[in-house]
């Protein structure tokens, strides 16, 4: 599978993948999901890809190069010369859909699913910074200040941590630890999310990713992240008060509801349940 | 939908179940899935159920009376005679295939999946306490020294902090703060699981149920889990370094891979992705 994460703040994005691709459960490889997309000084979008690999890898390389029409007096448009980041992900969109066309069928025949979905997010200059989920159909949605950050592939598992420690206002390293705690979180349950990852923190109006790296199992910092992380996790759990009397039977701080029945106990096969 | 939790420690067994049923996004209603089977100082089971709930309850009523056939000399097997949880477990595979059978083929005609999973543990005089998870086909897994506790519902988003906390050793109290913690994690990021919850502790040879508490809105000890939790956790999240350098673009705690070249960056539609 797939974890993907990208995160808008004021002050930046944040865009995190790990890099494992499985084809059942016994045929596992390293596949990045990042793509950077630069024109120094003048525009920034980076896409991070989840779903059927075929699919993907079939949508990154046409992107690169996918028009969409504007009529007789307009150039195309490219996602190298989209006046907006909107602009940009409709070729994107319609990069998917040449694939669907292309393929679709064939798979469908075959019984696989069109499986892809992808976070595409950066700033074109002249405009604010933008992210976008894009989904198989290639329609997509844009996160706002109430939900800045955007996640594809196994999400669940690292999605908490994001609900309590991201808003808007998050600084870029807060968001960056944030999404490496949340992607610790998910491999720690799911064997089908993997190293390395791919870390890029962009800051606003520099339209240009200086802050990349490749983070495997020899980096430092995540081998903190993952051992500090669970320790004080549960420093913090055994501090919390404990529910129950230690030997006794009693509910020191649990304390039956008022407002429904206790539970009805069955002791036989004749008694009713309701 | 549904989170239930079933942990079994050498201590005892814990058992947590939410109430939310829904039908869509727009159908919600409250519904308890935790029924517990006692006869004191002899037998003692607990069954939490998730799925169709119209499956769940008929599995409910008839797993109380439902008789397995053990041949021409020997009383029909009931979870009120079954020698050991295992066989008690039997029987409740055999209540969901009677319910598959009475409703599967007008639920396939419809387009519904027969959708049920069940958590049931217990003790029966005579053997150690036992857990086990239950598919709607009727077959069923125990938990062991190594896999000590089940989900079922939606279950990803508690699961890290029970593999983090729980051992076969865990304190009965451990497991039920962890258990509490899982499902304030899940109802915090999952609209469909919702209060009232039913808490039940079971001590090892009590073969009965002292301690289970109905937690509404209202129940102190859970507010304080819920403001506590995200509270502390908070606070743990910012007192790990942070990655980046604060306003310099650098890297003081992360570090490139050795293993893995840095992502190219694409800059024209022309150039090469691989």
């Amino acid at each position: 599978m797939t974890y993907c994460v990208g995160i808008k703040l004021e002050a930046g994005l944040v865009f995190l993948s790990d890099s494992r691709t499985n084809a059942g459960i016994d045929q596992i490889s390293t596949f990045r999901k990042m793509m950077i997309y630069e024109v120094p000084g003048e525009r920034f979008m980076v896409l991070l890809s989840a779903g059927n690999l075929s699919i993907s890898q079939s949508v990154r390389e046409i992107l690169q190069v996918e028009k969409v029409d504007r009529g007789p007096h307009e150039e195309p448009l490219t996602i190298w010369n989209a006046p907006s980041m909107f602009d940009a992900t409709r070729v994107l969109g319609s990069a998917i859909r040449r694939v669907y066309e292309q393929d679709g069928p064939s798979l469908k025949a075959a019984g696989v699913d069109f499986n892809m979905s992808a976070i595409f997010g950066g700033q074109v200059k002249g405009e604010a910074m933008r992210l976008f989920q894009v989904y198989s159909a290639g329609n997509f949605i844009e996160a706002t200040q109430e939900t800045c950050y955007f996640q594809v592939g196994e999400s669940k598992y690292g999605k908490p941590v994001l609900d309590r420690m991201i808003t808007p206002k998050s600084r870029l390293n807060t968001a960056a630890k944030c999404a490496l705690v949340s992607m610790d979180s998910t491999l720690k349950s799911n064997l089908s999310v993997g190293l390395p990852l791919d870390l890029l923190v962009y800051r606003e109006g520099s339209f240009a990713s200086q802050e990349h790296v490749c983070i495997d199992e020899h980096n430092p910092y995540y081998q903190m992240i993952h051992s500090t992380w669970g320790q004080r996790l549960r420093e913090v759990f055994l501090s919390i008060d404990d529910p129950l009397g230690d030997t006794e039977p009693t509910h020191p701080l649990l304390v039956d509801s008022e407002r429904y029945a206790p539970l009805r106990k069955i002791t036989n096969a004749s008694e009713k349940v309701v």
